[in-house]
């Protein structure tokens, strides 16, 4: 049987959880699974809960928006696989890993296209038979190669982007066109190693622990919210090449993992930072 | 403003999280946070509610085990300290961590004396202002011996017995007194390596990564209900007591992090297994 | 320019380093890295070095053989890439992983064919071009096939075999052709959950934590020298199915480090251990 | 029989290993272990060699002097313990855990004397037979205060001083008298959230994972060489003093990790990173 997952947040306050459950309750609803959470700073519920049953879903948030309070944000989706473009510039792990899932139905996500700067990757993706674009920057303004960008991703109307090592800073323009639909993965423990060559300033700075951290992006480089990090250990034989091999397989999984969550419907936003359900 | 911890586990049927919160809004009480979960294998649900509020505990209960279903097991209680009692042989790393953290006031525990088999580690107990009970097995049954331990704890009245590196075996018949209130550290990434000298059994075996379990503690030698684990990477170089030297600072924080999640009333014990809510 | 590496094991005794050394100094080669380990419970001696520039290998083995006390175990080598077979099943995440980095020439061998008793993997392997030999297991002996399995492998002369999730038991005879040249990747962290469905197994038993060990394969099952293993973190929530998931990345990134240390000729077996050099 | 640690670094060249073994071979002295490392940026050869035997100290020296280029670093030391001073402020982890290390002889260094700001930790030194010295840092200039620290450290003539967690910064001028003998435990993974308040910065940015970094003390704040770093994982219902005290466990496993390598002569610290031996 198929099942549905309710995202709910609103300012917090007394009996939330009674009231939602109570609505599922009267529309004879099976609850499979339930996670709330109450951010204390700004007092702010988030309550995620995947149930099963048929239901009319205009009258199920009818009553839902009449029982909570007033600003409530109420979403009823499913686990449905989503649309999404991959954009990528030359490494291929990120890719590789992301297609094999796909090919292997392990993704929750339909693949749609391939973007690339560069045609590198044009034989592994046509292997599995995804489109590949390859989009070339060179002599071209970033605003002119954004707009080819922008019109080869919307041929697929994809609900998710996902910078698999793209390694091109998107403008502002082009990002907001897609809020909080876009993941990167970055290939440093941030907020270590903002900006370019994390590997070689990891490597300046002798650390003993490298890692990778997937987040949505926003305007600015590199801040906006985290979604999944995990670190590998290193020492002092690492050059900074072998810190970016070693960092690869971190990276692929990192990033599967992130893009798992959020396809999954475990992930809110809020306030730049990310509140997830197991 | 102090806490409640209402801890429900019953087998699983529509509508509980509504009755129960239902309960909680009559009687005026504000959920803190709340966990569920449902073991699919058994269809069997588990709850985990921390809420403020003056209340009337008898009609709080009463309340609760109307709106349930027979057989439901509820458990009103909140976050004060335990009372516990330690028992160690020689070694002294886990009574020292915990000692220290009692002294800061970090336990969440009162420890109210540390038995040994040995005189070792009395020095060390008097100093945080523990009594220490040196009660030697030597030219002792092993009945003989537990009825000196048993006696010895009841004084102390505790809520929880901790195993912090008692090298011996106990005995089922002592075991049965404390259903689920003996919790032992084991000095393995357990089932790897049961019973006796598993860092010497690791060396043997040339693993790559050794750990340390913390459990409850039944009948069957190390078979009981895991409540964490932790590991870290050895090699080649390490022999058997550098594997030991260097399992000793797992072993005392899968420990501690162990019994924190006990006297914080986070760990049901359910078919020898745990559930444990964050 | 090419490198070469010298692999030396020998019973321990005053001046072997200087005597390796004295040699290759002799002979004006260039030492890039060097490694020396003692193992203390058979006072035996392990030694490899990376070294560079142009010799005549017949004198130089002749001078270290002359130099080091009898019974020395010498090799001399180099970084070539090694030629393997795969054996699987019909799990893909270790297979694409390798064909992956075969394909990005990021393995330091090269897959010579793909053999499976199901035909599963089939299209993933042919995609990458490499040979797919489909040997069914059905109404058949375990001699008879086997002995197909070693007809077919015999023709690719392969100095590894990889059981990239190759989920039946091989007989001592048939492993006995293949002296420390089988890797395994077993599904736990041995010696935790030896046998079949370990996640089963690791489900029941409760456990925190689950992982992933690489060993070459001898003829008890499961108990040959372990190569590399990593964990990662599971709860109660996880169903057995949910940990075999989450397991298949700890898997596939264990395997994918133990052969790259294999083949790059860094790995001794010794008693049923290996010593690793970094 | 005592053990003896060679320590050497030098512009690298063909044949130094067997120039270094050679000399301690005619001095018939019996290598235990030997490490050597080559940076490759710079070409500097590091060299640690633990051995055993009778010798005459003076006529070593000149040997290897001899044997080796011109500008080399030649150190010739024990495993004697340590002498060190601690430094804190008002939290007791660090401490505790060090305190407890010394007293079971586990800390390889004799801890001569606590110093703090505050006067929270005097019970507890004072337990453990450690003179305590309570230096307020109120009502003073900076100068005076340190003033009043380097009098009393220079009573102990110590060869390390330990931050553990000390909350204030040291001058240059005080850094400048301890060169390479300052380790600071920092409460992040350096270089992420460099300064004060890193697990507020931590919860700020939601981050998934947070650190500790043990780094020897040079005048730029938070950027000595590191010696050791690990994390453990949060998630957003962490709060910032939550993140602070799963924090500490980390802290204390870290320094106490740092501390021995360096007190077991395993660290050299060269341009501002450490290569670290086994």
């Amino acid at each position: 049987m198929a099942s549905h997952i309710l995202l709910i947040n609103c300012p917090d306050q007394r009996g939330l959880v009674f009231k939602i459950t109570g609505v599922l309750y009267q529309h004879n609803l099976n609850i499979i699974s339930n996670g709330e959470f109450v951010e204390r700073n700004w007092n702010h519920f988030f309550m995620r809960t995947e149930f099963s049953g048929a239901f009319d879903k205009e009258k199920l948030l009818l009553d839902l928006t009449q029982a909570l309070p007033e600003g409530v944000d109420i979403r009823l989706t499913d686990k449905k696989k989503k649309d999404i473009v991959l954009l990528a510039t030359k490494e291929h792990h990120c890719i590789s890993d992301l297609l094999v899932r796909f090919a292997f139905n392990e993704l929750q996500a339909n693949i749609r296209a391939v973007i690339s700067n560069y045609d590198v990757l044009q034989d592994l993706t046509r292997k599995f038979n995804v489109p590949f674009h390859f989009i070339s920057h060179e002599e071209k303004s970033r605003e002119a190669h954004e707009a080819e960008l922008l019109h080869t991703i919307q041929i697929y109307q994809p609900e998710f982007i996902v910078l698999a090592k793209y390694m091109r800073i998107l403008s502002p323009g082009f990002v907001s066109n897609f809020s909080d639909c876009i993941i990167n993965i970055h290939h440093s423990f941030l907020p270590a190693f903002i900006g370019a060559n994390p590997y070689a300033q990891a490597y300046d700075r002798g650390v003993k622990i490298i890692g990778a951290t997937a987040h949505f992006v926003n305007n600015n480089l590199d801040e906006g919210p985290i979604i999944a990090q995990n670190v590998i250990p290193v020492n002092h034989t690492h050059s900074a090449r072998e810190m970016a091999q070693a960092g690869r397989d971190v990276e692929k999984i990192v990033l599967a993992n992130a893009l798992r969550m959020v396809f999954n419907e475990q992930v809110f936003v809020y306030r730049n930072k990310t509140i997830i359900f197991d």
